[in-house]
């Protein structure tokens, strides 16, 4: 740290994630960015890809080199593909580098379960072991002073918020948990496919890897250690007609005859004082523009006394809180600062 | 019926419904538009409201008068809302018209669950008896010959077809249904409010009436007929930013070791010979638009041998298979005509 | 021809305009689809692409082979990129096909022109002097008996039939005319670019090729026939987050003071008996919704007599009237059939 | 001013303005909020109407009620609509607040004018008079100071900034201007009609009161004032299914063989040291998407030797630059600060 604020590096400068970490940071008071990074642009202007950033940012990308990172920055959020991640975050904290990894590479514990879901090579057992699992309002505590966290992936994140104070509690079987899932097209990133064409997207819902989703074990492996039993989940992905937001709808049988107003309650006292978990009022339930370009994760809840099923409803920017903005959070947790710098933007409405 | 064609009139042509009905019986073979009618705007020609059917309809719309639509058609379709069609087809039929109702008046057999629901008072229960729920790959004997039809609602159509089949082999438990249903906007009608302003929608997805939607008592009657014991479910359903275009993912516990491909051979022999129900072959799964402008009703299947629990995704134009194509299905049924006549629109694709 | 039908082949049925034709042509009952034709994926069943055709289509696609196509069918469309039909076309009318071709290979009657905004080799100049460039409206007799047919361009469908009746009467000075063209994505194809990718389109508009456009040549060369002399216009071509849809805004300096009613008597004096083209009345324009899904064109004007421009608007839908819908309109005239045959579907609204 | 922060209120704090300027004004470190208000709700809590301001504002509505105004605030934004405004503006004046209104009332210094084009009576002459319009980078040295400033319209602020230094430089031919503007449908407010109905908006394009849009003598009083001479002009409204964003595509003959690059230098150099004007390079364009969220107005130019005209792209997010973010850059610039304050957050992308 120099001149007073903390200088770091963004690597994967040119897709969705790196972009929106540049939006964030250069409004946080304590840090600089030092440097942006992209394979696959070295030397490019950022505002040629990004035309938006014009005038705003005015660097250069730079090239994937660890050392020179290092010489440049204390911390470095790496926005890489999975796959990519597992192979530079060794470098980078070997060249002393703290590491705020955004790829799904160090989020499975158990590197034959990554194998089985991630279909390559999990990264190696003690790095697995070090990174901490980011999701603030859970990990907070394991984050503040960590050198390396590996920041959720954004289903997980707006299913962890929304199932684990009702689970810890006790009110919900474990075996009934079923997770109907509904992203906007940017979580797929900025790579182009036939799957991203805008003809194909528009007026369109889909569904995807059913069942097969990469980010099912992350969520059993979170679920099963709040519920300190395994905890298998039926997960549907679906792929919403708008660019940002996830709402995950969530499904579980009640232990008991539990009022709206309980659960109200219960997630109240849980998230209290943590300022990016909302709870919406009984008989309302959130919708993912009420969070459009901001951190919060907003929850709602529905009893249905009928069936003696609860029904959770999570709604975030999967492109903030289920990417850019928590790796910031656990950035200012790391740091030691308040959670909430440079993160209080009101979401963008309409 | 007279100069060969059938003579239909359809009372509420200025909603979605009414004029997808005028887009489908326009090409039918077999009819004649006797009749285009509005209580709101008689006298106005209809493509003043509907600048797309300019020089196509050149009708001017009539007004709401048994009597009149008597003498000028045979069969009349209503698209109206519900309560207005409780109202009005007693008069319809009883001036001698064959009825297809497009509302959710007549849906609901027993009175008081109806009145539970939908909040204003039932229609009398001699008509509730007569009228035929016209499902169409249900209950397509029912409907021939009859004169009176209540057409299926949007979202239980999707939901019916979906789970139809495996409940009534006995496969899953009537217990675990849960139904994740998505609509576009078109399902809330014409009619304008903040809900279906475009910056409210555009952007965002949000839950409504969660557990408390009024096709909900639809769904259960007839997934009860078919178990033969009482069902009830867990619905949500959620708006979605597209125009055209339901989506029910069901969820529900498997009572044995069913495969895919199982599912898929029952379900193509269920709806054998029948045009407009395609089933995808395993692994694949509908897109909404895959259905969008057409008749047909897309269902794929997901068997999680870690759950046991079995997901269907069913899929339909809400305007088509949802309203208006699968009324006219059922007049077609009802004549005596192959079922498909004037409905082999292939979907509109991008 | 045999059976009574007339057999047609489309190469490039992996593309938006392909699968367009296949859309119309099932429904069109003069002809039999014979073959659906791909470079890319031959052997490949046309509906694993194109899942909305399950059950419909259950061709597998052939390879692009002239003498195998001249054995199946009479006539075939070339839906192929630009610089493709170039190389085909001589070869499948060497074989004894009729051709049409959507691509705008043959639309520049001037090789030097072709090359000077297409950046590649011109064909043949016998070829480009064979083609006659159909525009229905006002080529439509020359079409007639033709073989060889150069289907036009989208921008200019919709821009030279909103100009040309006022360019011929004398009523414009075409010294002024400016052209401001907005269209959907899938007038980009199918092909996979970040330009087409959902999270850049959607909720933004752009211009693109401003006064670079390959239409400019199509549109200068038919309204230069039409006046008389050269005319070289302003244009601006502008992608909106739609799918489908062009909507042409043109200005030009009015010669007279002519009203909007004359000018709406002109061109329904102009267009007398061509059902494609619906002119608004005064005081309304139309809207690309209006004309979606359908082979329409919808012009309506505004006369400023404050400044004595002229303002017209015309709408179509680019993969329709702009593409396919044309091409089997020019099918029709060149075989005697009456051009609307198998094109009459109804705008899709909402 | 107490407590170092200057106290402002918002009348119309439940319309897209209002809610756009408590978006922006929560982050400004000058200000303080200190009613929000609203005639149709007072009482209720502003997040129950717009949720996403859960927690974040948890202030009651009140009512409009001027002296009431002035003993909470020092500056009020009268985000009002036409004609409200022009009634209400002078009473919250005579109760001593300064004011920022962003109705329309006050823009047209000719009540006559104003009267022709807005359909309703013009306020007192002494009034419009008094109103600074508010261009901020045409008029900043008349507003620093001012009491009462009247902010400028949408269409005009994205077509004026395009305009303006070309026509001032005597570069373009006044009499040749041509503005083709776009608009998101935020633009239209928050008022429910069926012109805002999503199914209505979705996939669609469409013009409205072309040549009669009560933004055009707006455009031609400033233009007229540069100009030195009265400035007519065409001018097309057109309504684009997207939430945010204008743009406005403008044509005018150059008066002489100047170059893009000659325009670039042109512009930079008048709005040098302005932070909300940028400029493109040769050969780009700005996209509404780029400005998304954001004060920024970016430009963009296209000269054609064929014709000697000029085309020029100028985007804006209405409700930001159009509306909200320029209320606040008058507001700085009132009040002497720098007159980004509280302005620089970045577009949101994607």
């Amino acid at each position: 740290m120099s001149g007073g604020k903390l200088k770091v590096a963004i690597v994967g400068s040119t897709g969705y994630g790196g972009v929106e970490l540049i939006r964030f940071l250069l409004g946080h008071p304590m840090v600089e960015i030092a440097s942006v990074i992209s394979s696959s642009s070295e030397g490019v202007p950022i505002a040629e890809g990004f035309p938006h950033l014009t005038e705003i940012m005015t660097q250069n990308l730079d090239g994937v080199d660890p050392q020179a990172i290092a010489e440049k920055a204390d911390v470095v959020f790496t926005a890489t593909p999975s796959g990519v991640s597992g192979k530079l975050v060794p470098e980078l904290l070997a060249a002393g580098l703290k590491v705020i990894d955004l790829s799904g590479d160090f989020r499975i514990k158990d590197g034959s379960v990554y194998e089985a879901w991630y279909k390559h090579e999990a990264p190696d057992a003690k790095l697995l072991e070090q990174a901490v699992y980011g999701l603030c309002e859970l990990h907070g505590e394991d984050v503040k002073g960590a050198d390396f966290i590996s920041n959720p992936g954004c289903y997980p994140t707006a299913t962890l918020l929304g199932l684990i104070p009702a689970l810890k509690a006790g009110w919900i079987d474990p075996k009934t948990i079923i997770i109907d899932a509904k992203s906007g097209v940017s979580g797929a990133g900025r790579g182009v496919s036939l799957t991203n064409h805008f003809a194909e997207i528009n007026e369109n819902l889909k569904v995807y890897k059913v069942n097969k989703h990469q980010h099912i074990p992350e969520v059993e492996q979170c679920l099963s250690q709040v519920a300190g039993e395994p905890v298998t989940v039926t997960f549907t992905a679906h792929l919403t007609p708008m660019t940002r937001g996830i709402m995950s709808t969530m499904y579980a049988s009640l232990k008991g005859a539990y009022t709206e107003e309980d659960l109200i309650r219960l997630y109240r006292e849980y998230y209290g004082g943590r300022k990016f978990v909302r709870i919406r009022e009984a008989g309302k339930w959130p919708a993912t523009k009420e969070v459009f370009g901001s951190n919060y994760c907003d929850i709602g809840f529905a009893v249905d006394p009928r069936t003696g099923r609860l029904t959770i409803i999570s709604v975030i920017d999967n492109v903030v809180k289920g990417a850019a903005g928590q790796a910031i959070q656990n950035l200012n947790l790391m740091m030691g600062w308040d959670e909430t710098t440079g993160l209080m933007l009101s979401p963008v409405y309409p």
